[in-house]
Parts: C-alpha cells; sequence; structure tokens
C-alpha cells in the first residue's frame, strides 16, 4: 500500500490533502514535523511526503518553503485544498469562553472569536487540539480544526465555516524519490537566488519572458545565510525536459548564484 | 514632546526601536494591535507610528504589510534594530523546564531550546512573557525577550544571545500624517499589483531596468480578497519627486490595476 508522510495529528488538514490526491486506500503516516516528513521518504521509510506550501488567506509555510531549499526529493504533484474550519466541543456555543487551535487558524477566524469575546490559546496543530480539549473535558473549552478532526477524535462539532473568509484553500506540494511522468498540462517549480549585481532580477524575469513562458508564482523570502538576500520561489508553465524550458533555464542559470529545480508536475486547478 | 505608537508591552523590541531612532526624549505609546499602532496617528493621538516591516530571519511581519494596504499616514523613515534574545528568569538555566515567548522569538531560538529540551509556551509578546513569568514567580519558568524587558520589569537576564542566528534584525517604518523633506540618499517604497496579463509583472520590472533604478528588495504577499493573486512590496533608491522616479511611476502605473506610494525616507543602513 502507497505510504504517506504527513505533518499533525490523525485529521489534520495536510492528511485530509493526501487522501484527496491519492484517491485510492493509502497508509497515512503521522510525523510531528515537517522536517520528519520529508525524511521519512529520503530514508524510503515512506513513499510520498505532503506538505503545505502557502495558503490562499495567510501567505507562506515558511518552515515548509526553507526545507525545500535542502531536500534530495522531487516534486511530483499539487494540490488545492479547501480549507474549512469548524468549533468543536462539548458544550453549546454560549458555554465556550476558550478556544485551542493552531496560531494560523486562530488567526483565519479571528472575527468569530472577537464576536464571542473567546480567549484563544494557541497549540500545535488543529486536530491536536481536538485532542486537549477532549481530555479537558469541559463545556467551556472547545477547538478549531477540521470535521473530520472531529469525527476521529469524536468530539461533536458546534458550529461550521466560522472563518473570516470561506475562500481558504491551501496550496499543498506532494514529494518523491522518482519523478512523475509527463503529461501535456505541466508545472515547474523552482527556487533561485539572484547575483548581487543591479538588474539581475530583471534579466531573470526577461527569460521568462522572452520564451513566452507563464509564471504562476512568484514570490521572494529571505536568505537566512545573508541579511536582506532573498531565495526566489517561482513556478511556472512547461516540463523541465521541454526544449524551450530547458534553453530558458540555462540562461537564467548565467543570471543566477542559486538555482535548484524541484520538479515538474500536472497541474491542478482550484476547486 | 514627540509622541510614538509601538506594539507591544513596555520593552518590545519596538519600543526600543523607536528609543534608537528618534534618539532625543520621546513619549512612547504602548498598544495592544499593530492596527492601533496606525490608528493613534492617523487621529492625532500620537505624531508617529512605529511597525515591524520584515525579520531577517523570519521574513515579512504579515499583519503590518496588509495594514499598510490601507493606512494613510506616509512612511518617512526606516531602522533596523539588531533583536538580541535573552533567556529572563528567576533561575538557574538548569532549573528552568518552561519558556514563554512571542511565537517568532521561540522559533529564533529553537536550537537552545531543543538542547535544554524546554517546553515552549506561545505567548502574545515578546515583553508581556516577562510579565507572565515575573507573575508565575517560579524558577522553572523563563521568558525570551530582550534586556531593555528584562530591565523593566526587574527580572535577570540568565542568559544573553541565546538566538540560533545572531545575525537577527529586525526592519522597522516609521509612519507620520506629514511627509519628510527631501534628502540626497533616499529611498521610497511602494505597493503594486499587475493587471492578470501575460508579461505584466516583466513589465513593471523593466520600467526600473530602464529608468537605472536600484530596487531593495521585492516582495510579493497574496491578495486576501483575491486567492492566489498577489500584492508586491517594492522599495528603491530615488524620492517620489525626482523627475525620473515620477516618470517611472507614471509608466508603471500603465501596468498596474493598483500602486500606492507609501513615502520616500532616508536610507538606513545595517549597524
Amino acid at each position: 500500500m502507497t505510504r504517506v508522510s504527513f505533518q499533525g495529528e490523525r485529521g489534520a488538514y495536510s492528511e485530509d490533502a493526501a487522501i484527496s490526491f491519492f484517491h485510492d486506500k493509502i497508509q497515512t503516516i503521522s510525523c510531528q514535523t515537517f522536517a520528519k516528513v520529508l525524511k521519512n521518504t529520503e530514508d524510503g521509510e515512506s513513499d510520498y511526503s505532503i506538505l503545505p506550501i502557502e495558503n490562499s488567506l495567510e501567505g507562506s509555510v515558511g518552515e515548509s518553503n526553507d526545507l525545500l531549499l535542502s531536500t534530495n526529493l522531487n516534486a511530483i504533484g499539487e494540490i488545492y485544498h479547501q480549507i474549512q474550519h469548524c468549533l468543536i466541543g462539548k458544550g453549546q456555543i454560549e458555554d465556550v469562553d476558550t478556544v485551542y487551535s493552531h496560531p494560523q487558524a486562530l488567526g483565519q477566524c479571528r472575527q468569530f472569536i472577537e464576536q464571542h469575546s473567546l480567549k484563544a490559546i494557541p497549540s500545535y496543530d488543529t486536530a491536536g487540539s481536538v485532542k486537549i480539549i477532549k481530555e479537558l473535558n469541559s463545556k467551556n473549552y472547545a477547538s478549531i480544526a477540521s470535521n473530520g478532526a472531529a469525527k476521529i477524535y469524536d468530539v461533536p462539532v458546534i458550529q461550521e465555516g466560522i472563518a473570516d473568509k470561506t475562500d481558504n484553500y491551501t496550496r499543498f506540494l506532494i514529494f518523491s524519490q522518482k519523478n512523475v511522468d509527463k503529461i501535456k498540462n505541466g508545472k515547474t517549480s523552482v527556487i533561485f537566488s539572484v547575483k548581487h549585481e543591479a538588474g539581475a532580477l530583471y534579466q531573470v524575469i526577461k527569460q521568462f519572458h522572452q520564451h513566452k513562458v507563464n509564471l504562476t508564482k512568484i514570490e521572494s523570502r529571505p536568505n537566512k545565510n545573508t541579511p536582506w538576500e532573498y531565495n526566489f520561489y517561482v513556478d511556472f508553465e512547461g516540463w523541465q525536459d521541454d526544449g524551450v524550458i530547458k534553453d530558458m533555464l540555462s540562461k537564467i542559470q548565467e543570471n543566477t548564484s542559486f538555482l535548484k529545480i524541484l520538479g515538474s508536475y500536472p497541474i491542478s486547478k482550484l476547486d
């Protein structure tokens, strides 16, 4: 059976996304850290790793993006997974005075929390917060997590859809030791940093334009080794071994001090 | 006396940065939220607002960057403030088993926390975490905050410089209702989003190149209203009313769906 490592407790959004991506029966492996998620597949203890990369409301997931710099795994797929936060607990909404969840989920439900004057307590994981309030066993405590997490820990859903905005999607990447077969509608993810010269970024962006390659994402993140230098995370349409893409990447290499191809994979669309 | 609003409890890194920026005696006003920091100056209850914008290790401060989209204040200065995390508490290092601090500070001291097998508890503020452990009054609890916070709350510093990396700077912007007088070595901050057309970002970057304007920062952040669309936060050398800059900005406007000039201000360098 296909083994897929994810971060979080059983019922985490990452596990939901893995199940959506692979459709058929998979064995999911719960990991405490993003680093362990990648290491499992690097060491052959799982076949795939799934990592959240960015969220439509909160932006990049910093830690997983940083890990992409050093992994030797290939990106082989992406999935956009809708995040539907629920208030989960044993009481009625009037009973609840304290809510546990991951800081990002608390942030995404800020208006709901303020409206109901709830005290927010950050915990390491959304699904883990359901586990916590199950143990606390009081009507005054609730957690914010997925419907799936409520089912797994057998705690009732008090209210569904409590996020400030409903257009809340997380994009996950799936990684493997192998590459995936080439298809027509592919996308490639790369990371690069530009040389410390005037116009260096322009020279890179120009290559995409001249090769008529469509950028689907460009994001800069600080280089942790050199303050105020940036790594650029770029996704574009096309497969890494297409002639045009190969030519473009070799030209880009001339203007970058670092260039890493994460992988090529089928484009996924928002639901 | 000049009144400056900052986010956090007394002794917060933001308050330290405000004192460094203004040199002379100022009255600092502690605010709970970044929104309140800006509102005070918008309403004339303070003369200046100081906000953390990015950190050399952690990247952008999401919430303050989002607020820049809607403020009518002008950016009138920047300062790079070195962050020196200290372990603060009443016990010796051997006594401590639990550490309180802001999640970002906990993240920046990850190695130290692991080495000493400490339990990390996120709190809303670094200086606030000193207040918490002072009240808990146990040798087993410590917090991570600045030397200044330790002095203000009169709790001993157990160990200085506990961050994983010492090159830890936060860049702050200072805002006012007025503009600042033009000087030669100026910098301008803008926010824009590009039209949904192929090559739109390239057309904008090209303008900087053709006008020989030096970009000092480019960062993309998701647009919260439209999933997977980005706002670009760009800093460049030059003053907004320089002839070349005015010409460039008017050309850039043709390729952007939104363009906001935050302000021009004297360039500050890393210490």
